[in-house]
């Protein structure tokens, strides 16, 4: 308790994980941002599951909102994918009607900016090619919960991600069976199958999203995830999957794929997911949310309220290298002063992949500050701290994911 | 439906897929084995799945009895990773109760036959070790349907078998944690944990099975698959993985691990899982039902009933390599007259996985014999035939494997 107390004060402040371990201890008075925080966290956790969702597994994970549902740190499992009844959902818009995934086969896509412009079936599409892709599917705003600002937007901490195996097409095969991308295309604009609210400019509300084309070696249009058809609740019938973007590029129920020479005009493109300073509004000039970089997290011991056991012990996570694999991780049991190498295990699924990690270690009584420092192929090191902008996007700071542990 | 009729009337008795497709055609008359197997299958699809499998997708599974559940070819999925919920499930006994799996921290294994023999619970066991390992589970007695001998035992085509990540404890972790194998043991005998009825001798039913310990380099005392704890229906709360064995090797609710000279007086391990001659009873002096051989087999298309469209295809399938991963894959859309080599698709999941394949190709109208041929890095390759033996094990056969599809 006394040495609980004792982690520094922005810490608790800023980890939700560290405000569940003082409501457990008896709760901390007095700070208003911390209580707001806990209490939406505990009246998240009372919330229901939505109907297009309901499938999930409600144990594991904290439902903001219909659309925001996030995973618990401490149900992230040891095997290195996410099972699909665990996966974050996070839409933009409310989902289209299931119906639409009663018959997936018979979905449309229309592709333009290529010679020879056409739509396509899901069935057609699978007779094009097939790739599977382990990918970590991750929202940009995860890990926002730590950004002092409070930006608007839901307040993750770890669980708007999750490592799962996309099949679908290669966009290099689709592109193939429609002559190629006309000359002069710089992006690929993806649209969303969202109904569209009469009366309103599209512009301002519709979910469509350029990434570069240099981003789609590994692209697919996937109608599979895990194995099974890609439900409603993460994009189905058809999903575009950019591997190593982050979650909004990877445009869901996607009814048009446009090769373009500029980037989409809908305002989700142009203004929203920027790279804005603090204070400032999203713009055009501002760096587009596009590539995730190197990050991880611990997940195991990740229940501060819950005692370990002292003695030998696993620490486990997972570590990610953005656009290359992980390649190294470090770990630290007291808050980043000192930092062991970890050992990866399970398999080693691809540069676009999680990676489970586990330091085997022993620990002594008292209150550890468990953290997790990755390190990926090009060299790219988890920073100690997160790179402050307006809307609380790409946090990967391992100081803000560290999690507080009592060993006894 | 000419051609199909041309279709060797051995193939066609043979194959559970071609039976549906001749049911589909108006039936085929008269022939008492095949329809025996038609009527079972038509009769199995209609069984409830048992309660402790009741979380499963019924429409993806064929329930042949409460405990042999076997996964449809049409829904194997092309992520390379089964989705739990469509796993196979085969119970030499009645599975215990539910209430063992509540507590999965607190079940107990006996440790016998080491340095210093004790017992753990898997908390306990979560302290040594981490390691997770993708494996092919298959029962011995995967594509015993093909076998005209008809062996007793439940009747599998290709859905006995799925690729999961289980996790555990490394059983090299546990070792050093007891100090090792006492000298002269030559196997690991692991106990399960099925309740034995009073007043029989426990080694005419209890499931004991020996592997021998050069077989551990890579087991595990498993706790979860696929991300989750394990559920009872997988041999939670705690399962033996001997990775590129057969599933009756992979101890469920393992309650004793014991290292032993000789293998189990237990009758499953004596005279059960014996590869006996046509004809003969099971016997220690022949082989043990261990080690599984290269395999592979169509997933798609894999309905004889429905019609392909003609035209460029992408025929999917899994290969597996049994102790050492598979390394090449052909495909004959011609009953194995004629090969191609495919690819593989998905990520590499090491050794013991299996790995989807595609094979992309255009089919004229008419009806193709679809076959594959797998090839391990050991240089084993799937043989054209069956080993006959008089259980019905470990068929690997190509052509027993085949599937017949309709192309207009």
């Amino acid at each position: 308790m006394e040495q609980l107390q004792n982690i520094s004060r922005r810490r608790m402040l800023a980890t939700t994980g560290g405000l569940v371990a003082f409501a457990g201890l008896g709760g901390v008075p007095g700070i208003a941002g911390a209580q707001k925080a806990a209490q939406g966290d505990a009246a998240a956790a009372a919330k229901p599951l939505p109907a297009y969702a309901a499938w999930k597994d409600s144990d594991s994970l904290i439902v903001h909102s219909a659309n925001t549902i996030e995973l618990r740190r401490s149900a992230f499992g040891s095997g290195g994918i996410t099972p699909l009844n665990r996966l974050f959902v996070r839409n933009n818009l409310n989902p289209p009607s299931e119906e639409i995934t009663k018959d997936p086969d018979a979905w449309t896509v229309e592709v333009q900016g290529v010679g020879k412009p056409r739509s396509f079936t899901v069935a057609e599409l699978k007779t094009l090619g097939l790739a599977s892709v382990p990918v970590v599917l991750q929202c940009s705003g995860n890990g926002r919960a730590w950004f002092p600002s409070e930006p608007s937007g839901t307040k993750w901490t770890v669980g708007a991600a999750g490592c799962v195996i996309f099949s679908g097409v290669p966009v290099k095969a689709l592109l193939e069976a429609v002559g190629g991308i006309e000359d002069g295309m710089a992006f690929m604009t993806s649209t969303g199958g969202e109904e569209m609210p009469a009366g309103l400019d599209p512009n301002t509300i519709m979910v469509e999203r350029s990434v570069p084309v240099s981003a789609l070696d590994d692209a697919i249009l996937a109608w599979e995830v895990n194995g099974v058809p890609l439900p409603l609740a993460h994009g189905g019938p058809l999903r575009v999957i950019i591997p190593g973007y982050t979650g909004v590029n990877n445009v869901k129920y996607v009814k048009k794929v446009a090769f373009t020479k500029d980037q989409s005009p809908a305002k989700i493109q142009q203004t929203g997911y920027r790279f804005a300073p603090l204070g400032a509004k999203g713009a055009p000039e501002q760096a587009s949310i596009w590539e995730m970089p190197v990050k991880s997290w611990i997940t195991y011991p990740a229940e501060p309220d819950e005692t370990v056991k002292a003695g030998k012990v696993q620490i486990r996570g997972v570590a990610m290298g953005g656009m290359t694999e992980a390649s190294k991780i470090e770990v630290s049991v007291n808050g980043g002063k000192d930092w062991q190498e970890a050992h990866f295990v399970g398999p080693d699924l691809g540069p676009y992949a999680w990676r489970e990690f586990v330091l085997s270690t022993t620990l002594e009584a008292g209150t550890h500050e468990l953290a997790s420092r990755a390190t990926n192929a090009k060299g790219d090191v988890q920073p100690e701290e997160r790179l402050e902008n307006n809307r609380g996007y790409l946090n990967n700071s391992w100081r803000d994911h560290m999690v507080p542990v009592k060993v006894a």
